[in-house]
């Protein structure tokens, strides 16, 4: 899938075959000079495709002479850029559906489920991997997403992470090595060992094939001194942090994220006053994933709050096989503004130029 | 179109053209007498189409000979009956996404917006309802549904209804007269009038193009005595008998539904033990629609309570544009275990065999 951001050309010289969309109702650009509000809504307007790429976009009226070889009446639609998930994890194999069918009888998320996946991801030949990864990825271009990130975290060895990376720079470039899940059982009675490894072999091996480093620093995951450790041989090894924390109770995810100046704290259920300070100082988006509470039937985290604290707010599908069944960045926004009171143009732009 | 229903074939005599599935790792009957519990699950099955329909399913091993003239390995996949949505409203024109934006800020929905739906609906070009109901209806079928039942009621006079029904018979035999959603503006100082306007001759030009009668008997809809007349029309002109009711408040839905003989009582928030009592005495099933109190963010019914006592519950998208904005089966599901407290297979057998 091409990494493709949101609409923000300007008019200018265009050359090339292109395509023009006339008659759209209304175009979302994320470019407030170029219309109304954050979304830089703009009624009546045209869009100027080039090479597969937005090469202009405004109001009908002003669409340069000569654009256009090709011209496509869209009958008074809407034009919305693309989703961008930048959280999900689509390599693996296996299900857990037992899994989902006791929690929702009752039984408590803990994150245990993990060791399942990463026991049939592998056993599981590359074939097998490549198709589940193609299958959902098709699932998100026919919903929308345009941009996708994808994480290794179920291999959770120097191989099988790598294997995990190779595979799903078949689908994008925005891969994140994801060393750092969980501890594997097989190195249960030896957990420094892990870290240890993750930190060296696993991140010189894992790094030239992902742009950024994740780790989950909550319940069942990585304490605050070995998540740092983890981001900062990323970091030496070139890699961009995120950090999944603050999912399943309050915690030192987001201190430990603004400390190291990562791009996003990913599901921010669980934060202190303190916590969104550090946020907003940092500069480090706050990933919402409302489908893992959705699908965990957990409490969901306040949009709200971190919005008026400015700190900058996306939202994600978290796709995985045992806490979040979609890629549909449709049903993510729908429940931003149903359970977590962002409006639809907030969620709009959250799901779109948020995670990008 | 075709009205399917889930697979009830047993093995029998094969004949003509067929198709046979083969590598089902798991496929749901919804009959007890061949496979596991009530939706008569069977492992390592088979499964024969013939001119479209299921001609036989069963163990693989039990594959009549001499079956399937093309066959098909579907892998290990799982086959399940199509969705069978037995509430929708798709014949309509115009968009009421303002009105959701205010609910989600906290406004009260109290079926006020029908009117606006009401009006552009009456001005909109056959074309133009045709191309909405058809790309609804497109959704539908790619989503999985392979019955739905299709609703009047945004027509509200004579023509207009007897209109919608005739463009709703495009896409499904399954038809119901919806003329008494609310007393139109037009007809607001005279209800009386309208009632009988819905019983006299909009009835008699309806029947004809619908199977069923339906009466929206809440708040903001028609009273006990409106909606048993009503129903008694549609019944002496053949039609049968379903209600919206018990939505918005407490009301009289159940005891007229019940009282009629109705089909099903849709939508069953507010019930009392009566009104349940009622519903399993007449045998009249529940149809729970939970995208509506989705969209609405209103409270959901209690599934757990009508099966305990023995009603039949469907599932059902309610697709309309105020109250429900979507035509997902697997939405509808999801709401309901996460909601509502009903189990995968439940809800799965609800929005199969409990609406058909």
């Amino acid at each position: 899938m091409a990494e493709t951001g949101p609409a923000e050309a300007r008019p200018g010289s265009l050359s090339g075959a292109s395509l023009v969309l006339t008659g759209i109702g209304e175009i979302v650009t994320n470019d407030p000079s170029l219309g109304e509000g954050r979304l830089g809504r703009l009624r009546r307007a045209a869009l100027v495709v080039e090479d597969g790429a937005v090469a202009w976009a405004g109001a009908a009226a002003d669409l340069p002479e000569g654009a256009g070889h090709e011209r496509l009446d869209v009958g008074g639609r809407a034009v919305v850029p693309g989703y961008v998930d930048s959280h999900a994890h689509l390599v693996f194999a296996g299900d857990r559906s037992e899994e989902f069918a006791a929690r929702m009888l009752g039984e408590r998320y803990d994150g245990g489920g993990i060791a399942t996946t990463v026991a049939a991801t592998r056993a599981a030949p590359d074939a097998v991997l490549a198709a589940n990864l193609d299958r959902l990825v098709s699932e998100a271009l026919e919903s929308g997403t345009t941009t996708i990130e994808c994480k290794s975290g179920y291999g959770l060895s120097v191989t099988d992470e790598e294997r995990c990376l190779r595979l799903a720079r078949r689908s994008t470039e925005l891969t994140t090595f994801l060393g750092a899940h969980v501890v594997p059982p097989d190195w249960a009675a030896d957990r420094d060992g892990y870290v240890r490894l993750v930190c060296g072999e696993m991140t010189e091996r894992c790094a030239p094939l992902a742009r950024f480093v994740d780790v989950f620093c909550d319940r069942g995951g990585f304490d605050a001194d070995e998540a740092a450790a983890v981001l900062a041989a990323g970091s030496l090894a070139g890699l961009a942090a995120k950090v999944h924390g603050n999912q399943l109770e309050p915690g030192p995810g987001a201190r430990v994220a603004a400390k190291a100046g990562a791009l996003s704290l990913d599901h921010c259920t669980h934060l202190s006053d303190a916590d969104v300070e550090a946020l907003a100082g940092a500069g480090t988006v706050a990933t919402l994933l409302p489908a893992a509470e959705f699908s965990t039937r957990s409490p969901y985290p306040d949009a709200r709050r971190l919005a008026s604290a400015g700190v900058t707010v996306a939202l994600a599908s978290d796709c995985n096989p045992g806490t979040s069944y979609t890629t549909s960045m449709a049903l993510v926004i729908a429940l931003a503004v149903r359970e977590m009171g962002m409006t639809p143009a907030e969620a709009l732009w959250s799901a779109t130029a948020g995670g990008a």
